[in-house]
């Protein structure tokens, strides 16, 4: 894992080609700004937020992991075909149960192209 | 894996530490009846429908898989802490893309209590 | 999973093509047939033992699981290329530190035929 | 995964604590510095070299991946008492079957101290 790529934010390049490169490996954390203590908290992985990726047999999402800064919170793994062989985005919701504030970030494997992180998003926990 | 465990109707069960054990450690899969083909469709599976499970450290759902009949779709990893120790129901949503009707089945690992298979689940697929 | 494989003694099996098909998808479990209680014990999964399994994109082992009765003890996740794209034998070795005697079962799964299931392996543990 | 802890040679450092706290942690790479093109290849993952983690169920090593460079090869997951709940090295052997030379390095997590890297090792394959 020497070389991990990380999320550019597309509106800032102009080639359409790697905008759809970028975008399309890039997991993206989707939750709330905040969160109670101690309640269960949904948090979706989606990969690709404006382009799809491929589902194709020598070509797809392996899998995707969901950390809390250093901590390990889960992860998803997947075989080819699980989005019919069409292009699509991987994604995948969990569930966790904060107890205090959060730094999340996405890992997403391409068997292609290789791992991907995303931005961090930072969530409040709250009493 | 010799021993399966298999989810039973609890309402057909009198004692209360019976229902409690089969139903906190079932996977059950919850989603639509139907779905359209090449569409996207969420499928969550959850443990325990009436009870709540431990999230100990020697004492947890370690993983869950989704299968569509004898299909593998996916599966999620978890480490004890991802419920914040708490008592509650593991919980991930998977998004499949399917092709034709689908038989899906959910497993959930406990690490004190083995594995657990739940109904199945017919979904109509439709152009 | 409402079909798990079994393997069977391919050597009460006539035809090839049928010998063939069981002995490449079955997992074996290799390993001796007593351990030292608490110390390190090496266990062998190896799928297929007189037939290989394809490596295709489409027509892989994704994954194999060794278990202890009911109890987990391990799962190596693979992408298709692992082994080169070539038909082989799926191998992976497990280390353990068992505590009494055990009754070893391994799983393997193929994304186009299924969950296959090894025959059990008894173990003797002995201070 | 903002911090990805990089083993360092102990042989470095003064402090017994920090030496026993890097090495205890960090996978290892163990193989063959050379091997034959499409001809099955043996790599060890051990974690620790000459410092033992414990396997506690608040503390143990639940998965261990290979990487061929950018290149995901294979990942194995554990439970806590895979090691007999006793101080030890986490250990998995892979068999791959290499094409072109390699760079391999190892990735381990431990539930309490996140996640490790291995040196990368060299692996020339020729026909």
């Amino acid at each position: 894992m020497p070389k991990i790529n990380r999320y550019q934010d597309i509106s800032q390049i102009d080639r359409e080609a790697k905008k759809d490169y970028i975008d399309r490996h890039s997991p993206f954390v989707h939750c709330e700004a905040s969160a109670k203590k101690a309640q269960q908290f949904k948090v979706k992985v989606k990969v690709g937020n404006e382009y799809v990726h491929p589902d194709d047999f020598d070509h797809f999402i392996s899998y995707v992991q969901l950390w809390n800064g250093e901590v390990f919170l889960g992860e998803a793994h997947f075989t080819p075909g699980t989005l019919g062989n069409m292009p699509g985005h991987v994604e995948v919701d969990f569930y966790i149960v904060p107890q205090k504030s959060m730094k999340l970030i996405a890992m997403a494997y391409c068997t292609k192209h290789g791992l991907w992180q995303s931005d961090e998003v930072s969530v409040d926990v709250s009493e």
